[in-house]
């Protein structure tokens, strides 16, 4: 221990209890995140967990060398607690002491202790170890660690049933080639695309079930809303009459999520200046109006009447909220040649089926829909697509033995995380992002 | 809708509510699970959620033929809710009337109805998608997810901040052959081993960390404790001054989590018999103290100095609960040798370091450690073992720019979901296994 002149003996706090300790002096640790020079003074900010905390140096009662103290030293400093509205946490510590626990090498590349972190996107990426410290970039990743509790207590409170589903597949969910492959023990497998196959496997196990999990997918686009792995989270359930109880089930999901955000995360929303939408109601237009409507309202040519170009989900969304307020609006009805083989079609018109998208300020986020639940129905649609029913014999044990009519979605994390803080490129809101060009850090 | 007679408008409510309708008719949904013929009735055992529920159908009562009503059929029912002392739920239902949902097309090629699946581990887990089903099978499960669940609240109690770390990644962090490797887009790429470089990573970020999530070794060896993916439950903390603290922290952990298990999946526990030990304090004795005591105790001939054969780890178990009564032993100071780059040398015998694995019944399930903070020590201990540092980049810019002293652990969760039901082979306690010999399902 060094540089510890007096109060040897202050109690070390957690920054969450420091308000109990006004007019106190007390030990607390952090990482010394900015030393600002003033006239006679300086500010000391420590970063903890999740707060910056003002500290002040002053030879009126700090006990060392303002230059014995580093950015980036982990430090435990002895200081009092003294009440003080003009900063952000409502207190401010008067720096006595302290001591130094770890030292930084050298010094950052990149300025990481402003308030924003000003470089490109490749080279916050570049340096994403340091640049996350930045109190900006991690409060994005707090906001997302919020977001999966807030979905976990609605899924556990609606007694949905956690599952670990395996992510080394034999076959794909999705088919297609954006697989990745992978030598298996001389055998070849697969990185899983969506846990699809599982999860409908599970209702058969416990009615309604998700998973947050990674999964795996090897398109080769280089996008603003691609990765070639993210986070998703899945649910399925039993029992449906429609698949409209799903796009309800979501509704109600997002909603308390984004409530247990305003609630517990306060802070980081502040920091961030996020605006967390309150939903009551999404509205939901089917594909064919979807078309229709960016037709007629932007006077554009329709040329692809199976898929929507990206541009088209940006111009729905934009005119659902001129009209209706919402940032959010379903899609249904997708074209059935467009969905994959497990996704129910709609049996007034087996052209489409009974499925949507969620659309978030002009991303999509979500696709659900009902699954088929009959064996012979399913075996009937692979044969029609000319796929190989022998090589799903596993997943459609389910069937045959018996499933409830069910339903589900995939949502992705990372894209509802960009969204809901209004970033354009879903990198921004990927911890350690992989796309085609980057596999670092 | 057919079969339904009457009561049609006979409130649909779901099996946790059902003790609410004493008296009354109701629906319910849920999948047959088992008909029991009996003299002049028959006992209807449907699944819901979580709970067997005891219908009873007869003549008397029932409008309907009970031949028209099948197992695996997935049902709404129409039924008198009856309090009943002898069955388990504490209520029974004599059934009306019922709807038929879905069918299955076939009877199942394994008994899943009995109390156990009598059948071998093999054919158990070929059909794991109906061998599920069977109440025990699927309740192994349900405790998983309770795990799961009592582990976050702990550790979201305790200030960590979830993450997502990548599972494709450009290096190995335990090194060794025994890494899956892929391609991605022409380079090759690898499967994660451990959240390792990434926890210690954000320890920069957020102080305290942790991640659920699966992890991948590509070993070879056929053993009841091995499979080649799992799920890790892993957490990082800072500003500890011993890695006693992370002991500490994972035997309050596992207390708090067994109190949580005990509170809410009673049903379970009672149906599995299961054993869920009472936690205060974990006996440690040191690596060359527990040789010697195998060596003492049960006269046998220590052979290997450096590393623990699974035999020995059962004997040092079974001598701790005889001596202590407890079911966990913590071993700490393995060998520096037989210790990953990043564990922190115990100052006072480099030859050993500052870590730790727990046991649990003849099992280790735990691995934890402090780690290295300081980048010069790090980048040492890597060129002492003659390491490539510059491949590591981006996972030492967390030591160069600063780090706090910091450890943490990681846990297998099928290992503990196994020992705790006292399987001894991981695989019944893990929903789709992955091993050398094993793909599917």
């Amino acid at each position: 221990m060094k540089n510890i002149t007096k109060n040897l003996a202050a109690l070390h706090v957690e920054v969450e209890q420091v308000k109990d300790y006004i007019g106190q002096t007390v030990k607390m640790h952090g990482i010394v995140y900015k030393i600002r020079e003033m006239s006679g003074f300086a500010f000391v900010i420590l970063k903890t967990k999740r707060t910056l905390l003002q500290c002040v140096y002053s030879q009126d009662f700090s006990s060392f060398e303002l230059s014995t103290l580093k950015e980036n030293m982990s430090v435990v400093i002895t200081g009092e607690v003294i009440s003080d509205e003009r900063s952000r946490t409502g207190i401010e510590v008067r720096l006595v002491a302290f001591e130094s626990l770890s030292v930084a090498a050298e010094e950052t590349p990149v300025v990481i202790n402003n308030k924003e972190v000003a470089t490109s996107l490749d080279t916050l990426l570049d340096y994403r170890p340091i640049t996350l410290r930045n109190a900006k970039e991690r409060a994005i990743f707090q906001i997302q660690a919020g977001i999966c509790r807030g979905l976990r207590i609605f899924l556990d409170a609606n007694r949905f049933t956690e599952i670990h589903s395996p992510k080394i597949v034999f076959s794909g969910a999705e088919g297609g080639a954006n697989i990745f492959k992978l030598d298996y023990f001389g055998r070849e497998a697969y990185l899983t695309q969506s846990p699809q196959f599982y999860k409908q496997i599970m209702v058969g196990v416990f009615e309604r079930v998700y998973e947050i999990a990674p999964v795996f997918r090897a398109e080769k686009h280089d996008t603003s809303r691609h990765i070639n792995e993210y986070t998703s989270v899945d649910f399925e359930m039993g029992f449906i009459e429609s698949f409209y109880e799903i796009m309800q089930l979501e509704t109600k999901m997002l909603s308390e999520t984004f409530t247990f955000l305003r609630e517990h995360y306060a802070e980081e929303i502040s920091l961030l200046k996020a605006d967390i939408p309150a939903i009551t109601e999404i509205p939901a237009v089917s594909f064919n109006e979807a078309k229709e409507l960016i037709a007629t309202n932007y006077k554009r040519k329709i040329t692809d009447f199976e898929d929507f170009e990206p541009e088209e989900e940006k111009l729905l969304s934009d005119l659902i909220k001129k009209q209706t307020g919402s940032d959010f609006v379903f899609v249904t009805h997708y074209k059935s040649s467009k969905r994959p083989f497990y996704a129910m079609d709609t049996q007034q018109n087996p052209e489409v089926t009974e499925s949507f998208d969620l659309l978030f300020r002009g991303m999509e986020i979500t696709t659900g829909g009902q699954r088929i639940h009959d064996y012979h129905e399913q075996v009937s649609k692979m044969l029609a697509r000319g796929m190989n029913v022998d090589a799903f014999e596993s997943y459609l044990m389910a069937h045959k033995y018996g499933l409830p009519p069910h339903g589900g979605l995939g949502l992705g994390l990372e894209r509802l995380t960009a969204k809901l803080l209004n970033y354009q490129n879903v990198r921004y809101a990927t911890m350690f992002p992989r796309d085609i060009n980057r596999l670092e850090p």
